[in-house]
């Protein structure tokens, strides 16, 4: 079977229900085309070509400061390689407990910080508590030799669950950090749509408020592969050349990572793409609410949505061709959910059209 | 600059005489054009698409016998990852004093293996030594607990310095390794370079002479990004899934790796653009060979060509627009430079053309 | 001051109310002048000596069985050893969240482990809850690769907080760990005080109930320094030659363990000192359950009592020379302490006397 | 049979010629008795203790500044943690060729370092030749992130072969790794030996030459188990409390170890007990060079002695019960040893008798 059958499988003719997750879309026309541009002629590897330089420079831009930018393959390495960075011997990250790192990485962030410990902080919605955070460090004195140290906090955003930390919320966490001088670190997997969500800009919602350091995904948002790692402090990136070539996370032919952000940020592309899946999103809501079949799970304000359905729609859906992940219902709220019920999430992307949603939401309604 | 600007930079009307490394060229056409078909539509993430279990057949077809296959981010993961999963606690891993992993990995090969040790093993024509080895490995006897362990061996096909191990050359190695139930690995970053020079199939160089695991690398040979750990004893990749994960190295839109793949072996794309590029060597070679103003340093099969010239054609050529690396005189053969000369390093690529020789070689006599 | 000096700053004439902990206490004197007598004479070096294997002899005579038997230098070097060599990439150990793997020992045991994670596991009366054990166990199916791979259980006994597992409680956790396929660990840095405290036999309370690896500490019960640990199949432990010397724990001068082990054993003496410091335990916890001033925070059945005791007590017994760690009050039992009193621990050891306890008791009575 | 019966084994009634090595020997009887003294009584753990911190106290008399010491197991363990104190992402220490840390650890060097590479490099008697260590770390640019990067340098004082730096030499190394800023170690395994070899004070041999870290070793000199980290800069010694905790090196006895440090340098013992071996050694040595059954195989200067002997006398001497270990002949010069001949290392020690060296020597013309 070619490439272009199986395409043809995953292109349904009336519409694509596919709510899995963001990263089953392929990538923007726009991002792609780039790289077929890119393809042809010669540049130095190893990021040291001219692209790679203009790219880095249009970060700075973006979040009108000098940063330091280093690509990576994967959010996992991105995460890993920032929290890396500033590791001492018997560390110890804190996170919150549903937080890709602790939850979907394997043990990534451990095994590149040499066996860093993370320390899961509950908090609602999503968010780490501020004052179970504050507890929590404080479990972890300056000179308590036996419980390791206190090393770093990250923070997700938007956060797995589809809801976003507001400005003030990362102010408070950043500076509960700052008391013990742990560098806060934040996920943005999903960064872009999160900004839009809060409308408000890259500086804003970093290193004004208090973030050291970033893992900016571009991947889930219509890249095929582009997640860098923003350093707001330069000073701080000194040794991560060296961490992430031993981590064997630089491309030789880094101008293509480089291609793919270039389109990417291209007369906004970016936030326009965030704007669409999120928009996708705040219709799958509405629909949803509106819904007798189906209510929200909880509120979610980026391209996450959390949906409680009757076991007989999802099947339904799913017979269909909708695809989409049941979710665990928390152990904290096991009401949420009553027999005959299921707990889903769906994802909506740069890919996703109305067709999709409505075609969705017209299951549910069946 | 936009990025159509700096591509003009980099292809510059006449020729592109660009022969610093296969890793500054860009991707062959057919397989960016793969990847902006594959752009559409949506796949199921981190490998269990259709494409992706596609490709790995196509792998054991290749390769005539079922085979595990590992996409990762770059040949440095591949030969980190491939060494790791076969870690010992004090373990050592031999290899050519030459080699990739201990030249120019940034210690990555020994981070991901627990700390395992590299020991260089010296042999002429960038090969590892037969002789030495066996003397090597005796030096650590299997119940030598203060020394570390013999625990793997490692050879570059095709090598650092352009050459390449006949078929017996590996079955030798193999059978040196096989006493001591050490595993081989192949770091294949060149590998289609390494089967055109030799005539082989891909089983004849690899598990049929003995080896175990494999770094099949596409980038160096007309792919962005598309390197491949492959196992012939799928039993021995058990824990690998596990091990890329922890290293961060499983891509989320991994079909874009396999899109690549399958663009590679459509039709023996790969073994043409190999081909090509080694005809390009060749050309290269007949051409310094038949020059009085260069003379080749030591004989090469594969894609790269060490030449002696004149310092002064060096800095012609770089006048010109040539690009190429000046290479270390072997601590070894001093004498194979004489004053006023340099020691260089030619590679070319699936882009590289006949103008872009002739026009090299050129310099060379004016 | 010479060191004779300082002896006596420490043996008070009257009493020596030492209770901060069991490694307070110096060496039996059996043990010590056993040590002495050790210190003539050669013997081969690194554990090939005689007296070494006569004391591993004397290991697998007291566990009824064959057992494979490596000395380190600490209880957290026995434990971090244990576990890891059973790791497994992305690897998780689970552990009682007091545990002092996860509590104690600044990271260790993740960093000999190749960053395996400790998650921590509830449970009242500082021992694993079973069903708890079981749903966190169930997090982490075999093949989900994201959250990382169930790869052992740790349980401590006596536990920290001076309970002991029942023999069926014991092998309820190596029921669910062995549906699994998970290694079980037992941290037995307080082995012979919990022996003492079921009447049971070594054999009983570890393989026969399903423990596959234990540290078994002497250093708390009288020795200076005697880890050891034990697999009780010795396949297990093929690895373990070379994780220890790795690890830096293998003694030169390994015979001195041994002469500690030797004397440690010879006539029950190690079962006579944890009755001892049991013993004393008990009068503790008999006269502060008769005490007006003072009462048991929970019941214990080894050498620690914990007390809730009034501040003015608490000053007034710190005045009279005893020594005492304030424990912190369980998050989940804040009602256990009222104003005005706080948490204490007690620690009795191999040299703990009548008087000691007698006049401790006296304190709070005052 | 009991530790008495053993002692006698090892106790032969005429002379025991144990040459094997000095950790053959047990401990000297003023550092075992006063381990006896130090049973008794109760101190804080984990170092806390007043006789740590006379001794800590003890060793900036001896140095004749204020340094940072660190206790632990096994020289191993000094020589891992000194290093990995000073740790860089791809870091590379540089040891000479039959160095202990590359010859004799099992690793432990790279695992305690996060995977930082030891660079071997040669000299004669056993020493780094200045010369070729410049060359060695010319090898690795500051900036030159693909080859790693030079991060230590540890020198052997008495080395591996018995051969002693010089006051000049060691300042010599000690310029060349300033001009990189890389850190300068010293495994002073046999330091006593040393100082007495060149009647030089600690202060002369370490610090005022350019030492900044030093692996103090007691055990090979009359201690059972005296290992000390020296940071002759106490703020590059800030990390180290973490990194020995991780590293489950803090011993919870910690006392037990300044003890016999304390008895160690009590009147100067130390630098008796290492007069005497390196006095024994002498008188080896005399008698061997007047011999006209053996020869030196070279000079050397502390505790151990190479001959070159007649496999017969060996063997004779082997019958009589003298215990001594065969060495490797010199790949360098094979001429060393004629056929019918051995090459073997004789170690002294603080127990060594003049008997015992007669009585080889008479082996010998026998």
């Amino acid at each position: 079977m070619s490439a272009a059958t199986l395409r043809t499988c995953f292109t349904p003719t009336v519409s694509a229900m596919f709510f899995a997750s963001d990263n089953w879309a392929g990538a923007h026309r726009s991002i792609a085309e780039r790289l077929l541009a890119e393809s042809a002629g010669f540049a130095p590897a190893y990021g040291a070509g001219e692209l790679d330089k203009q790219v880095e420079a249009r970060f700075c831009e973006i979040f009108e400061r000098e940063v330091s930018v280093f690509f990576v393959a994967t959010g996992t390495a991105a995460n890993s390689l920032s929290l890396a960075s500033v590791q001492r011997p018997g560390g110890i990250t804190f996170c919150h407990s549903e937080a890709h790192v602790i939850e979907d990485e394997c043990g990534a962030p451990e095994f590149f910080s040499g066996s860093a410990r993370l320390v899961a902080v509950d908090g609602e919605a999503g968010k780490i508590d501020p004052a179970k955070l504050s507890a929590k460090i404080a479990n972890f004195p300056e000179d308590a030799l036996r419980h390791g140290r206190a090393s770093a906090v990250t923070i997700t955003q938007a956060t797995e669950i589809g809801t976003v930390y507001s400005l003030p919320e990362i102010g408070e966490i950043a500076a509960i950090s700052r008391k013990r001088n742990l560098p806060l670190h934040m996920d943005g997997a999903r960064f872009a749509n999160a900004l839009i969500a809060l409308g408000a800009t890259p500086a804003d919602m970093t290193w004004k408020r208090g973030v050291d350091m970033l893992s900016f995904g571009g991947t889930k948002n219509g890249c095929w592969c582009a997640e860098a790692i923003v350093f707001f402090d330069p000073e701080r990136a000194r040794e991560m050349p060296f961490i992430r070539k031993r981590a064997a996370q630089l491309f030789s032919k880094s101008r293509f990572i480089a291609a793919q952000f270039d389109a990417y940020f291209e007369n906004g592309l970016w936030l326009d793409l965030a704007r669409h899946s999120n928009g996708m999103a705040d219709r799958l809501r509405a629909g949803i609410g509106a819904s007798n079949a189906a209510r929200l799970a909880w509120p979610t304000a980026s391209n996450e949505v959390f949906a409680v359905i009757s076991k007989r729609a999802a099947k339904t859906a799913e017979e269909k061709g909708a695809k989409f992940y049941a979710w665990p219902v928390p152990a904290a709220t096991p009401e949420l959910v009553s027999e005959g019920e299921t707990l889903i999430r769906l994802v909506t992307s740069f890919a996703t059209t109305q067709a999709d949603v409505d075609g969705f939401l017209k299951c549910l309604a069946a």
